[in-house]
């Protein structure tokens, strides 16, 4: 329907790094975040929320650092320096610290949410995203890692993303390795080299750590310690990575922790094929202190970790005295969306009511008619059914109908009956207003059976 | 567990007008936020997402003028100035026009989401809440608009919000009467007046038009206008505007439309005594061309309208060349939120599962039977499912379980069998583990049933 206005439009469009949604893509990642609810509510964690801005101050900490993620941030209109969230942990840290009295510990959170990163346009990146965090505050120990790791299997199982590999390692390996090797003085760039191993291979890390002054030998050492992920078994990794570390800081109190983490997964009948002891994950973030993970799709790596976490000695030493120690996990639902696609559509689909389409009726007289069968099929089989909205030739009606994939088509006719076309089989019956309900419950339990 | 460090902390703290939710209100927001996107699923309307952030340009449109809400407006990284959206509305519109092709139309959409507002801070309202709008754009016409008030009966009853009044009226009837009385070129102040007669009262509304250079006539002739609304009955009410806007602009046309609007309303089963025709129902917006709504609560008038819309003619001229008409309602969750308050709260928890507290075991040799009891259980019965995180005194864990409102709580014993506590009738019984899940699934069974 164009018309003649002659003024000039705004050009409609969105910011880089930001996406709309077109519907399918919306039902897919809805139905996408009632799974991870459910399941984050289905192992007791509860639900928080935060807000998206908050104070400058609160989101940077004490340093005043740009956090690596870049920050979205101005003045209010009341002058106050505020920021959006880049992340749910540092919100979740505030959070706690300012509910502490009416919060029972242990507490287990489940925060979902939108996060912004204002940074690295050029890399296409998402510059607003959903988290899915669920952390559990204020308990240590192998039950709780095992219990986040149990978590995320079972996740991303029930969202269906096909075969994954949880890769578990423990901070303190590594420690107790480079208090051996007399590096713990450069752990922290030692870990972030370490950390790219995915992206830049054992040739980059290698450079990465002969550039920043370690020895030939120390370099050695270290690549020779992370190819130990490639040995076949779990057990023989343990092992081999005992061999190094006994005896150094808190390594042989890790292993013993990871060896009873891999044993509560496996009475947790989370499959051993779907999870390993890897010396080589070691994951960025300074507060990690324990048990840390990555999990990589195993048709997908090339999208990168789609969860990961790990174990905190002190969540929010910035805002309360009271020390917090826990344990954390991330499940990234923005790149599971793209990594599922179109083909996550249909199992989405088959997740909500059944579509059932009242064809615009021909004469006025028949609106009444047609808006108590909407109503009535709606209430009774629980479908989702739509009026079509407007009168257009019945052909053009059933191809919006096969558009929204409806299980049946229900048109009223002149003489007040009501015509039901099952979409699946193509038979049609007529029947009086009174049957209808009935008659749509058999085709759509036909369908579901099928 | 407070330690000693000297140094200061910074002062945990949001945003004024920027609220946390606690475990128990964010629980009860997402159970009423999934009634609200299944309920308008149920009518066929189909969800989208548009980013949080948009182009300043976008949000004021050509005129670069500021919304009455206030913007969070900032300048980014790249340069740009961009905003936060301040209603679901501008990038609804923004988002039709972009996606015009891929888009079939008439197209219904359901848009929830988180909007900002940086206006007003002396009132304490809320500066970021949520809305819940549906949309029909490219149809208009008596059967959508009921559509539309039969979707916002349907939600707010299926919300639990107690008894509803929605309150209908045509624009067009206004300004058939504005036409009659000779002030239509006053078209816009006076709606806005008039839209105010809840806040301010007759009195008010009879000051500011006075103000506002109207005779005392005039004045006189909306103020009985307005008073129709008290009329006993709707058809009373009906006759009494057809006498005053009888053969005036489109006054004959609007009327008709609303009888057709109430009689699909009757047909649809929406209650009669939650439905009235008022015509003093003006809408604040430029951009309502027809039929225009509001709803309150009976029992909670004094929180305003709870939901409110109607239709235009055009939603997304500023963006296309392209008519687009259409008829929308918004649900204000934040407000139900805070209306139903902790009595809202049972109603929630009744529609999650259950919850089971499992206590954690007495000895680390039982914590492997533990996991597979919690395990077990979580997947049989689909509860929720608790191992209690760390060693504490039973007694504490029991506190706990009444806290979180936990149906049944297992102890897994030293000789390998589970205690099993029903925390409905205080009974507890041992059971060795294979018999658990059947034992747990009757006493919920139990407590469902009572």
């Amino acid at each position: 329907m164009p018309n003649e206005r002659a003024r000039g439009i705004i050009t409609p469009r969105t910011l880089r790094g930001f996406n709309d949604l077109l519907p399918d893509e919306a039902l897919l990642r809805g139905v996408l975040l009632r799974r991870i609810e459910d399941t984050f509510g289905s192992f007791g964690f509860q639900p928080i929320s935060t807000p998206a801005l908050e104070y400058v101050e609160i989101l940077k900490g004490k340093g005043g650092e740009e956090p690596d993620a870049g920050l979205f941030e101005f003045r209010d209109q009341g002058g106050r320096q505020v920021a959006l969230r880049y992340d749910l942990t540092v919100p979740l840290a505030r959070y706690v610290a300012e509910h502490e009295g009416v919060l029972s510990f242990p507490f287990k959170a489940a925060s979902i949410g939108l996060v912004w990163r204002g940074d690295r346009p050029q890399r296409g990146r998402y510059r607003e995203l959903i988290q899915c965090d669920a952390d559990v505050i204020g308990a240590v120990g192998p039950v709780v890692d095992a219990e986040i790791l149990q978590l995320v299997h079972t996740t991303l199982d029930r969202l269906g993303v096909g075969e994954i590999l949880i890769r578990v390692n423990d901070r303190r390996l590594l420690d107790a390795f480079f208090s051996r090797l007399g590096v713990l003085d450069r752990r922290l760039e030692t870990l972030r080299s370490i950390d790219k191993l995915e992206k830049i291979g054992s040739g980059g890390v290698e450079a990465e750590l002969q550039a920043g002054g370690l020895e030939d030998k120390q370099v050695a050492a270290i690549l020779e310690f992370l190819s130990i992920g490639e040995l076949p078994t779990t057990q023989a990794r343990f092992e081999a990575v005992q061999e190094i570390v006994r005896g150094h800081g808190s390594g042989d109190e890790a292993l013993e922790g990871l060896r009873e983490v891999f044993d509560l997964l496996d009475a947790a009948e989370v499959p051993p094929s779907r999870l390993s002891f890897d010396p080589s994950i070691a994951r960025g973030l300074a507060y990690y202190t324990g048990m840390v993970y990555e999990t990589a799709l195993r048709d997908a790596p090339e999208i990168g970790s789609v969860s990961s976490g790990g174990r905190y000695d002190d969540l929010a030493g910035l805002y309360t005295t009271t020390r917090l120690p826990g344990v954390g996990g991330s499940i990234g639902i923005s790149r599971l969306v793209g990594a599922l696609g179109v083909g996550g559509i249909g199992g989405a689909l088959r997740e909500i009511p059944p579509f059932v389409l009242v064809a615009h009726p021909r004469s006025e007289r028949l609106t009444a008619l047609a808006v108590r069968t909407a109503t009535a099929v709606r209430r009774e089989l629980g479908a989702r059914v739509e009026l079509y909205p407007m009168p257009r030739p019945h052909k053009k009606q059933m191809r919006y109908a096969a558009l929204r994939h409806a299980a049946v088509v229900l048109t009223v006719d002149e003489d007040h009956t009501v015509r039901i076309k099952d979409m699946a089989s193509g038979d049609a019956v007529s029947a009086p207003p009174g049957e209808v309900v009935d008659l749509v419950r058999g085709y759509l339990l036909n369908q579901a059976g099928e």
